[in-house]
């Protein structure tokens, strides 16, 4: 067989990233001796209250998964009963991109909502949340948004502040799927609170971010996810060597590591995206935080999946994604841009 | 407050132990540009193949997940309905330590045989397997036994073998949890495969055996457990940036450092042993792998505990657990045993 | 207390009608000694075999079910695993009307697809069968429809079959849910099978036909749905004294009365359409079955409410219904006819 | 083929039995003109409040299912989270005879403890009440008894006082699965809530009783049974026309009708019992209700079953079981008692 020559990786995804040093300290750090398991260990615990103090809430309780699919479902499946519907957007990565595994353990029905790239308008709520108590239906309880979404895009801090508010008035809870939320509190340059609202629980992404593995979960209103631990510890992901997923998360919080990184990711979007546009090519959402989104013909795809692995979300669409991480340099972007300039 | 002396976890589990050297490296080595996600790396794929060469398995499918019980789900789950039964031995971890996790991802039941430490008699196997086909009664379709058992003891090659054939032609499938299975192959001194008899499916602990975090699952029989890769990613259980777990399989399967690790942690446990017969203390089980299950009073119990935190399983017996890692030491053992000498 | 006049529940449902006599006199016809429970009866085997003939339909099996709910239930549930997807209508009773009974009981996620009043499209199924075998995103499996539709309208036979091959072509299973298969058969007039296509497994509903309780499941291709019993076991649908139901139904189909049932409200329900029509009401969708849905103004539905017991389904829509059944009379819709022409 | 000698189904179990006349009769006289459908009529308000009065219990809620399996399955599934435990005794319906339908639908876990016939001695509960608020290990929430028990035993009323108070201090909800209830009620002579002991709910049969289908279940803690009235709809157990269950249970409760048939019943299974000792028989059990488990060897069973279908529950023991009904008469009595002594 001839030689292929090798397609890069370095927009495939945020995942497709190595780990960033910090993260990777923080575990070499830490491994030393032995320590309690399963999260009785001071690393953890300095961890969860360096969480708390991020996010501002002293009262939360703070856990931790291997995944953000693992952390959606702990999040969902704690708010709910069977007979409970769980709504998201139309693009929710919970909805499309979990395997229908947020379904299969809380047992409760996903519902998607019509949105501008994720983003729902939060008049949509009222025209779902009907029927109440109506034994034939199931019952809205909680809704699920993603900051930044799927599409790269960020809820303004009006925006969600709104939208979680008519939700409460609604009596649904919130939920934030932050697997890339460093990027948009980078992108908004507000306190981390600020960008996810008066939210109920919030996951935040540390994979996506920059670490080898994990994200937590930020449980604000714990009365509301009784049992939460317990869901963590059915779908295995309390973590045994506990430290080493809290170290990442102590180190990369602790001087703001985490907003540079995303900063940085966001910045090489803009890169990006500013060269697509400067090439005539229309992008297929705004670009506001760490992934682009342009519109390729079929022949364009083809060319490009020659020298860079990407995402085409949807077959039927001529989206496809480039998605910046931590680690993306300007040599990256400018190859792809030479790339693009091709077709 | 006054100062609490430290209490040693150097007992409290192989979990608490440090990452192994060999382990770290292997994250550290591949920690080099993007790759892509979800395991479709060349690192994955050599972790895959070390793995189908290590149990003499050149047809199995290998999938990794984050943690024991995350493995035990998947494998469990992917090989039955709603309406069926896995059977199990009465001190299971997937019965009594994963919080029901695999009731209710698979939704079948979980059915407990008398054991004798989680050693089963096969022919009790008969007394389980009746009412085929009655359709009142949920049908048994696989059993998981565990090797080494959750109280150390170790499935000797013959009963494994005898064990598996037997369930086989009952018609049950045979998983093995082999959380500990290292310690299992190398007390018994013998090739990988023979350890687990002719499974159909074998979970492999890695966490346990000195790595970060991570557990494989070789499927020997892929046909029946069609669409496990879907349940993987249904409990959030696909790792993104795989390299990291696959390369700590790959690293320490190579030249045969989990063996060492594993054969390590067992002369700790025979060393400790040892000693506590020395000291006429009464072993609650024989000590046959990593692990050392001794019958303390309870104020023996409270006195031991101001220096070492141990388990006691069940409130209701005496058996104390010690166990030992690839970490243990000699001093550590020694200090254990000057602590119950003071007894 | 005033006395309030009765409000009449004429019109409320098919399922507020009383039972038809051919369906009392047929329980009292078997309520003669014991007989084996769960169906292992001759009663049953006799309406099993009249249903396989009825459907033209010689290897196919039947079960029971006490309600549609219950046998949408165990249909959909056989057919899939947890990752999988059914599809249904935006109307769908299986997803409105079921409080997420087949998610729960499944453990697979439901997918409503846009609809003209529950009659889909076909080349719809094309644009939502994608990412065949993408671990991450779960798989299409089976489409369920409704024959007649929630909304009272009827698939045409040669529809109903274009839309069941193009399902099969695109490797999905089809189920038709047939709590009205006898209305839209009966307004149709064409043989049974031809009312339901190629379709896999259907429903065939006897309670709102004019039985007590009870609906059939015929199951055509039970290669698709091994286990289908043990479902119909684990939610408690398997009837001790099975002859129950089964009498019903082999008296009902016997000779017809099914059909003529349905062809009785069919007619009444064309009649009372027709007279708003005349009264310059706007029909919400055409009546082709037994249901009849009428754009009504808040207020006039505030009046007619008065008299009627009538259901509005969207508090978002001015659609309100009026279902016809075997026992409604001349004499009830001109009454509500009356009504209306107040407002 | 030769002509076969029917066998008789006399002593099969009670729900071989035809339906009572009262129950009947009930039916044919609510079967008038169209009513609420979903229970909102008032022939169900009539048949909650005779349950509520029956039961001295006026701030219960009721609901009905269609048997008891599903009765059993809404009981429990409204009690618990998925991480819980529904203890059991080892012989329960709900654990050996429900195909798993209670863990399905529940997605806890069921624990089986010994048992004397099925009367649990209540000091076992502590034994299995371990490990509260241990995130590995699934937390147990109610203990399900059953009164008369599978094998045909009665609690006694102080027995059964005394278990429900203890499982209360231990923090346990408690069901009595009452599919025979009545029998225990009969055998007892007390007042209906006296057979029953402070549990918190209670399912009452009414198909085994003498009715066509259709068990009840009585909420008298409706504050730790939030949403039942979903789950009861999620199963598909939400009888559209319900007033035929409501009435059923309204006739035989307004005069007694339902414990003057259980008490004949009783009385039948006792002259069968007394006649089988007479014979030098071995009781397997003691027959307190309408139960009788009788020893017979291998060919005494084939030789019986020529004559009677009786049900031998455990193929490794030689109890056989011969259940009375409102039906059963001396005749049937005698016969059975003429075929055993030709063994």
């Amino acid at each position: 067989m001839d030689r292929v020559p090798a397609v890069s990786t370095a927009f495939a995804s945020d995942n497709a990233a190595p780990a960033h040093p910090k993260a990777l300290d923080a575990i070499l750090a830490v491994n030393d001796g032995t320590t309690p398991s399963y999260g009785d260990d001071p690393i953890t615990e300095r961890a969860a209250e360096r969480i708390r103090e991020t996010f501002d809430c002293p009262n939360g309780d703070v856990l931790f998964a291997f995944t953000g699919t693992g952390a959606n479902i702990i999040a969902l499946t704690a708010a709910v009963r069977p007979w409970h519907e769980i709504l998201c957007s139309d693009i929710a990565h919970s909805l499309l991109d979990e395997a229908g595994g947020p379904v299969l353990v809380s047992g409760a029905s996903l519902v998607a909502l019509p949105s501008d790239d994720g983003i729902i308008d939060r008049t949509l709520l009222d025209r779902r949340v009907t029927r109440r108590g109506d034994v034939h239906h199931s019952q809205p309880r909680i809704v699920t948004i993603t900051q930044s979404t799927e599409n790269g895009r960020v809820w303004q801090t009006e925006a969600i502040a709104e939208f979680v508010d008519h939700a409460h008035e609604l009596d649904l809870l919130v939920h934030v799927d932050g697997s890339r939320v460093a990027n948009a509190i980078a992108a908004l340059d507000v306190p981390p609170a600020q960008a996810v609202g008066d939210a109920d629980i919030v996951t935040i992404g540390g994979t996506k971010n920059g670490m080898l593995f994990g994200d937590a979960i930020l449980v604000r209103r714990p009365e509301h996810f009784a049992g939460i631990e317990f869901v963590q510890k059915q779908i295995g992901h309390l973590a045994s060597k506990h430290r080493y997923v809290s170290a990442q998360f102590d180190a990369m919080l602790a001087d703001g590591e985490w907003l540079e990184a995303a900063a940085h990711a966001n910045a090489m979007a803009t890169r990006l995206s500013s060269g697509m546009t400067a090439l005539g090519l229309h992008l297929s959402s705004p670009t506001e935080a760490n992934e682009v989104f342009v519109d390729l013909t079929p022949e364009a795809l083809i060319a490009v999946r020659q020298q860079f692995a990407v995402h085409a979300p949807d077959p039927h669409k001529p989206a496809v994604r480039f998605v910046c991480s931590w680690a993306t340099t300007d040599d990256d972007v400018d190859a792809a841009l030479r790339a693009l300039a091709q077709q």
